[in-house]
């Protein structure tokens, strides 16, 4: 039984990637993982270990023993060790630089100095450049040689390593061998200084519409470049990471995180969510006397909130994602209120009519059915509203709407709806 | 005063990208939107054009007068007519037709033989190839020209078209130029077939680390290609797309859409809402002589229905993203189920816990504690429950749980709730 086994590992190493083998290992409650991971070869948990999540990082470290542990950090480049430092102990990261190269060790200094929020410390260190002093052959045989992908330019500098222009590889294709560079027209490069905002970077990257740009540091000498792959990469990640904390998860959390640290992580929301559950029947609380009266009251109350929160949350999504682009401004957000608006009238005035009927017939009473119309009219054109400016407010304090926009969001429609159908109730009904 | 906005129109003609452009109409409400509009060259609508949402374009189009439609649609090239064929009318488009070059129209057709869902329809035609008979100095030749975005290697076919292999750029500079091109070792290529389904073919764009993955027709011969760039942007659509539509809206919905366009897009989920709504509201009416004698139940519903609410979209946030990503199968899916309910039982007997006891000194009440406390842990429970089964039937349903699971989920939070509350109530309050 143990050969196939060892057999299926080298048939897995031989044709996934290793991101891959880190989705699937994920995929595995603790025990099987912690086998299937130990029949891969060294190099090739290397690899894997790069990919996994913090978490699962945590799991894998902590399980294996300190030998084990060791060999996963030997010959790690600058981009892998940055990757990981945040979860390895100092003398994880000290064993682990010291088994670096000297170039790499290099570059770790150099990312090092920047922060999580710039480019330098994303930038990848496979870019390949020439002094403009030498001639194309020399361009060509740098060229030449096996490339990281994505690389279709060589960067040309001074003496001094300050980034002067770059040359296509296929414009090299046809120029002599013998022609100084410094004969060579370079094509302008477009920059991006070390220290710049990465979001700001990953756009400029993507709409470049070029395989990578080029880092330079506050002295305009070429450091390093972030290609297209990582700059999708780094977006798609933090879309992945909004959704998941949204949800008011870690965005570490794998499917097999432990029991314990995947209970702490949720139970910071639930308990926010808590506060503003009990702000509602609180506001509840206040009509305790209509309700006991007009015991049709309670049982409506959902279909007051949810309308009102289903609304909101349509204008929000709209305006989350307008916000993202850019779209919304003080210019125009008069405008698109209206509209909100507008469309919450066409909507309140339906629903509210159907839901109207839908009670007169159920319960038998036109004072009701009067009741519950008027407060999902309201409800829904209050939802409109705040579908605008819950996140508008949100974005001017700096607070991500895709994260927290939607608990305020329902918490302003739940207890406006409450309040009015209660409140209409205690005046028509009683 | 018109001579400044027509310098302001060349500016931004000059230093903005088309889909930039597009999303900064998208904000203007319509009329403005169609002034500025009016204010960019012809060349560049018909940029700007294609990046537009469908709505927006059928905006455009019903309010342009026909002739300034019709010069919308010169020149296009297969790709673009490709992306506006739902859009437009029978006679624009063979008006488009009509004008395209004749490479173009042969691609459009060849684009044209193949479904929404396959890569064919999305592949782009601006590879660059060259018959295995020629020399090494005619392949240098034609990839010094300018060339798209991500081309990195020229793709080698027999006489007949079929796709041999790939060189490199960069290898070509170091070989001699009268070398013949059979003798030089090709590179195996990574083809798509032109009918696989589009969303794995992006995955294998994606994955492979290439810039490009060569395009195949059932005969083996080349037809086109599908870059980086395509692959994530894809990508990035079918997120948003999914996003939108998981609150209602219709994908193609822009800021300023019809107010009656966007009405009837939100209407349809409201009444599906309506539903689910009702449906609660009808348990709840099963309970009416509970509650009217013990009206703090009524209180204290929403505490119930929101924390079985937020404990299942967490564990369905985590469970869709699995799927998503392959991690969850028939053979792991019972672990995850314990593993979710372990953490439900912690955080259940948490909050059940601190919610007992706020009910107690607010209502001075030991059974009511009691009810509330048995209610809370029920419902997280079957929540962490159904957070795992949701997702996993709708799954094996075919139907994407990213748009419908939370609707699905809430309900069945809500009723169980409302029933574990309600019918604890009535049995230990009574």
């Amino acid at each position: 039984n143990e050969l196939p086994l060892n057999e299926l590992a080298r048939e897995i190493e031989s044709t996934l990637l290793a991101e891959h083998v880190a989705i699937l290992l994920e995929a595995f409650p603790i025990k099987p993982r912690l086998s299937l991971w130990a029949l891969l070869s060294s190099d090739y948990q290397q690899d894997v270990f790069l990919e996994m999540k913090n978490e699962s990082r945590q799991m894998l470290l902590t399980t294996l023993g300190d030998e084990a542990c060791f060999t996963l950090f030997d010959k790690l480049d600058a981009n892998s060790l940055l990757e990981l430092i945040e979860d390895l102990s100092d003398n994880l990261i000290e064993y682990a630089i010291t088994q670096m190269t000297v170039k790499q060790r290099a570059n770790f200094k150099k990312a090092q100095d920047y922060s999580d929020s710039e480019v330098g410390r994303w930038q990848s260190f496979d870019d390949i450049k020439i002094p403009q002093k030498l001639k194309v052959l020399a361009a060509k045989k740098i060229c030449a040689k096996e490339q990281s992908p994505l690389t279709d330019v060589i960067y040309v500098t001074d003496n001094q390593g300050k980034l002067l222009g770059e040359i296509a590889i296929n414009r090299l294709l046809t120029m002599p061998d013998d022609k100084p560079l410094v004969e060579v027209t370079l094509e302008e490069v477009q920059k991006l200084e070390a220290s710049k905002d990465i979001d700001e970077a990953v756009e400029d990257v993507i709409s470049s519409y070029k395989s990578a740009l080029a880092v330079v540091d506050e002295n305009g000498c070429l450091t390093g470049r972030l290609d297209l792959h990582a700059a999708y990469k780094y977006k798609e990640q933090q879309t992945d990471n909004q959704l998941i904390q949204s949800a008011g998860l870690s965005e570490e959390e794998d499917l097999f995180s432990s029991v314990w640290l995947s209970s702490k992580n949720r139970a910071v929301w639930l308990g926010i969510n808590l506060l503003t559950a009990f702000l509602a029947s609180w506001f509840i609380g206040l009509f305790e006397a209509t309700l006991q009266q007009v015991v049709a009251l309670a049982v409506l109350m959902p279909v007051v909130a949810s309308m009102g929160g289903i609304s909101g949350s349509q204008t929000l999504t709209l305006i989350i994602r307008g916000l993202a682009l850019g779209q919304i401004t003080d210019a125009n957000r008069h405008a698109i209120v209206m509209k909100e608006l507008k469309v919450g009238v066409i909507n309140g005035l339906l629903w509210s009519t159907v839901i109207g009927l839908i009670t007169f017939v159920w319960f038998d009473s036109t004072m009701l059915s009067i009741t519950i119309s008027l407060a999902i009219l309201g409800n829904i054109l209050v939802a409109s509203l705040s579908g605008v400016w819950v996140p508008w407010v949100l974005n001017k304090l700096n607070i991500d709407p895709a994260l927290s926009g939607a608990v305020i969001l329902t918490t302003v429609t739940d207890i406006f709806g409450f309040i009015a159908f209660l409140g209409c109730g205690t005046l028509l009904l009683l």
